[in-house]
């Protein structure tokens, strides 16, 4: 194992009718100011944004709204949120919505106290300093309410890029899972696919010897295996939301991905693809997870063959483990497919002769020089045969 | 799921040689005059104090030293504690030992701004103010580094008794599995059958559902089954020994306890054990453990059904759930005394005409009416029959 730090200070408060108790979480993390940040509608016609005022004006908390934040969150709304918070003066910054809105919200808290362009973060500059972020989480997909990370898309370019730093994870964040009864099947689906993603970027590590973080996640892959299907068959089934709820939570804030290198490839290269054509980030993990694991397996069939068998209940062929190996990847695949998400490039609107635009921006868009680099590294080549396998 | 709220903002610093940054985070987290709480020699011998001693002075941090806490720690030397702190006008509290040494110091740390008797929080008053406590984890084992609460030991009258608060979870938990590497195989053992009773008092939980929790538990005593033997058989393997020690973490953080309820009989049932005998808690526990679950296994047959499945690998006798869930538990004893731990009350050196007494003391001791409840409310009669089971 690695040597690490892992610290996550976030204070979650979980369960049914939560929300109501924002007020009192924001004030004990010091905000007297807070800007709610939200996206559509839906937190408005839910009548969840309402009830979040009501409990901040109970503590008689000032606050101004934000909404807007879109899927794959935008750098515009971020520099709008930016001049909001130095001229009001605001002082904590509440997400009331899913990653994206989360993600729009950490940029805002960092920016607001950063001399110069927030997008330096995105760049790798790390983030030091930063507004407090507390949030309402109404997805279950992202981990962004328990982690140091933040994605934005550049508007200049449409370049999608992550940021990180302690100072952003969330000062608390109320996860109740009867907010997330109400999303429709697709999104659901989306978000099931980017928790198994995250951690599968884990579970693809050079380090050796690493059972503990090895088994966590896979329980947590077995936890989504057995309640995913079944929110997609009753969406109202409180117990497998919840369940699914905290699986996404743990599956991000780096307790199971602690002291091993991680892969982070499949996120990269799906970034492009909800860059360039604006699809869920789920749907596209879900058409580019099998590909890329195709692609790399050889680098290590026995960590697939352990998937296959620990995760998939594949029977081990010991004579041919990459037989094992491949079924593992297959049965995700399946899925996949089985829970609604698409399985190729015409399902997720993307199209093969932008397979170079798309190659590109990856593989030479901001701050990169040819190769994106995790469980193997994977130059433009490679990435252009894995976009093709996506076709 | 239950609603919960879990908040584990313990920064840990993990790997190899990290003990050297010790005076970094005290002073990080706002020490400047510190007890140093330690047990016996062995932290002496090892050339550990001395490192911890050289990173403070690096630091330029005063400390006072404070040695001798025994296993199953006193209330003797909490007293001796919380007075040399309000002389010395201590201002953090550094643990370097194991899960006793942490304990001491989180009942010095709490008892020292606290104006009346310390013992009143080990008789149920909640802690809500304490010093700071960091920790220097030299075995795997309590997981008191990541964990809210406290045991000791009162003198008078021999109780045993868990203290438990936010404000005593340690601000940062040093944790160098080499410092394990050293250890007796008879302590490493007793520290690995008490990571593993830590899982099994929360798997035994009588709320439904709760798949997500069942799983995160399952992959870390899966964990503590593949990496046990392995320092068993070679207790310089770093690699096991890192895994165990995540694990020991993990399994007390409670982030796989969360929103169900739990057992703890078992760790009640065998305190007065160690109170009476000072024998090694994990050594208790494992001539604990499989007494309680056999008595109590038919309060629900399928949980222990499926541990025996998921965790111990056994075949599900469909037509006889109740002989699967028998043979996990005879798996797990059998574990226990391939590690090296006592079998019964002759090989703990426990007698059978104690037995009223440890009763009396179980079910009539200090706050407590007649019975101790968990996953079964368990009477004295059903504790003179567990106690039994182990002769």
């Amino acid at each position: 194992m690695e040597n690490f730090d892992f610290y996550s200070p976030t204070e979650f408060v979980f369960g049914k009718d939560r929300e109501n108790e924002t007020g009192k979480y924001v004030k004990k993390h010091g905000g007297s100011k807070v800007l709610i940040h939200y996206g559509g509608g839906s937190v408005k016609r839910s009548g969840l944004l309402e009830r979040v005022q009501a409990s901040l004006d109970q503590e008689k908390i000032e606050y101004v709204l934000l909404g807007g934040v879109k899927p794959n969150p935008r750098s515009g709304l971020v520099y709008e949120g930016i001049e909001i918070c130095k001229t009001e003066k605001v002082d904590f910054i509440l997400a009331v919505g899913g990653g994206s809105t989360i993600d729009s919200a950490k940029a805002i808290a960092a920016g607001t106290i950063y001399d110069g362009d927030f997008w330096d973060f995105y760049m790798g500059k790390r983030i030091e300093k930063a507004l407090p972020v507390g949030t309402v989480l109404t997805i279950a997909a992202a981990g962004s309410e328990g982690s140091p990370d933040s994605v934005i898309t550049k508007e200049e370019g449409m370049f999608k890029r992550g940021a990180s730093g302690d100072a952003i994870r969330p000062k608390f964040s109320i996860l109740n899972p009867a907010l997330t009864q109400t999303l429709p099947p697709f999104q659901t689906a989306a978000g099931i696919t980017d928790i198994m993603a995250h951690l599968y970027e884990r579970y693809l590590t050079n380090t050796k010897e690493v059972e503990v973080t090895d088994r966590l996640i896979e329980g947590l892959l077995l936890t989504m295996i057995h309640e995913g299907p079944r929110v997609i068959a009753d969406p109202d089934n409180y117990e497998a939301r919840a369940n699914i709820m905290w699986a996404g939570m743990m599956a991000h804030n780096n307790s199971c991905g602690v002291g091993r290198s991680q892969d982070w490839n499949s996120h990269n290269i799906e970034h492009e693809l909800s860059a360039l054509y604006d699809c869920a980030h789920g749907a596209g993990l879900a058409v580019t997870l099998p590909a890329v694991f195709t692609y790399v397996m050889d680098h290590d069939v026995m960590r697939f063959a352990k998937a296959a068998v620990r995760v998939w209940g594949c029977e081990m062929d010991f004579d041919h483990p990459e037989v094992t190996a491949k079924e593992g990847i297959e049965r995700l695949r399946r899925f996949f497919i089985s829970i609604g998400m698409p399985k190729n490039f015409e399902e997720l609107g993307a199209k093969e002769e932008d397979i170079p635009v798309l190659v590109k921006a990856l593989c030479r868009g901001d701050g990169r020089e040819g190769t994106i680099s995790g469980f193997v590294t994977l130059n433009e080549d490679d990435c252009t045969k894995i976009y093709k396998m996506m076709i």
